[in-house]
């Protein structure tokens, strides 16, 4: 077999649905754009359409199926959103029940699918511009912090937003908003540059979820909206179901990530 | 009063609110980005939401109102949505059955308000720039055609995507992509480029909506996605009760275009 690396993204899906594959998807499938995943009941899919539509920094909508529908279609033309994600987190009224290899014991016919846009696309821009990503040089997690900015509530859903962060050298800022700013639908340009405590961070050593980074002299921390934003925010309303994929359990598009950008 | 033209949008408002202002938007408040309406019964939201997500050229969203809400907040802090268009068309079943001033009297508190992205905004952008708009420069309405491309249907919604057509000097063809692709919200970079032909149009002068115009030498026809999609799509479906502006009698809102734009 190939190095795991060189599979294409259809190869990747083939072992994921056969259960062979059950770890986090970072590194795999360069090139390639992953996604999000959140799965509601139809009646709440308006709201969180709605909300997405409100707030696209966080929850950039990189394709929605139809109630019941578990074929992608703009993502790839021969995934099921069953199957092809390597672990799934089941929760019920904003608890987590359980977490599993594949969910089609679990649809419901009323089921709507959100896929949405993923940091990891414009990291590789980044790192092709030779920008630092400090933490995967330290192979860590990004950190995360939950800010003071309020995202705009559609419906029963609201709550603040959660960003990344990621220290730029100074002399390289421009470039990472110019780059990032081709991205829009993986949240795109930064949220916010320079000092954590205007967007109510105030220990940039204790981040939120992940882990933290190394900041060097004339680095400047950068903050671009996350893609933890629209879970956790489904979470806190507390909807009588729902399941996403398990933190760094993407979905693997065929979508290459030059594909999602703007000119 | 002033001459009309230097009104701000609040003051334009403000004569529309009092049945003071029936006609046309064009040319109103210059710089100020206009806005298509489309109101539906909740029970359509979800898949014209969906429609509209997955078709941004035509569709782009600007504001969506939640279920009975008639005040906007995106668009304006002072508007309502119930009075401050000047002619408004009401359909049942798809077909017109009224050309009303107001619709407080229609109102009900499951409609749904979808607010979208208008062309006006980038035709500003294209005179600042000496590129030609040459239904501007002969005083009639920009011709529209309906397309072979189809739209990407969704639920119930599903249709041809309607484009206009603006005839560009050949020299200027790329940097009018280079501007308009920075006007995404409001239909973006062309769809086509050349050959009408290759989209399913026979004939420049015989447009389905709209007023024939001039095409000189070394120009080439130009198309972007037009605004009048989405309603052509709302008719085609009939559902039960819709109501939208009047053809021109725009939503005028407190955005400029420049608050619209990409970098």
């Amino acid at each position: 077999m190939k190095n795991i690396e060189q599979l294409t993204p259809k190869q990747i899906r083939g072992l994921i649905r056969k259960g062979e594959w059950d770890k986090p998807t970072a590194g795999l499938t360069m090139g390639y754009a992953q996604a999000n995943l959140v799965i509601l009941p139809q009646k709440y899919a308006f709201d969180f359409l709605l909300f997405c539509q409100r707030n696209p920094k966080p929850c950039p909508l990189l394709e929605v199926l139809e109630p019941g529908e578990f074929r992608t279609k703009a993502l790839s033309l021969d995934a099921d959103i069953r199957t092809d994600i390597p672990l799934y987190h089941v929760y019920q009224k904003g608890r987590l029940q359980e977490t599993v290899k594949e969910i089609k014991s679990l649809w419901e016919p009323d089921f709507v699918s959100f896929l949405l846009g993923c940091s990891f696309s414009f990291e590789e821009a980044l790192l092709r511009a030779n920008i630092p990503v400090r933490h995967i040089e330290e192979n860590k997690n990004v950190p995360m912090f939950i800010s003071s900015i309020p995202c705009i509530s559609a419906g029963i859903f609201h709550g603040p937003m959660v960003v990344t962060m990621r220290p730029i050298p100074s002399n390289k800022v421009t470039q990472a908003i110019q780059i990032t700013s081709r991205y829009a639908s993986v949240h795109g340009a930064p949220i916010h540059i320079g000092d954590p405590r205007t967007i109510g961070i105030k220990d940039l050593r204790k981040p939120d979820f992940g882990d933290p980074v190394t900041i060097k002299k004339r680095e400047v921390p950068v903050f671009w909206a996350c893609g933890v934003t629209p879970q956790a925010v489904v979470m806190r309303t507390k909807p009588e179901f729902c399941i996403t994929h398990a933190p760094g359990h993407m979905f693997i598009s065929d979508l290459l990530n030059e594909e999602l950008a703007a000119p």
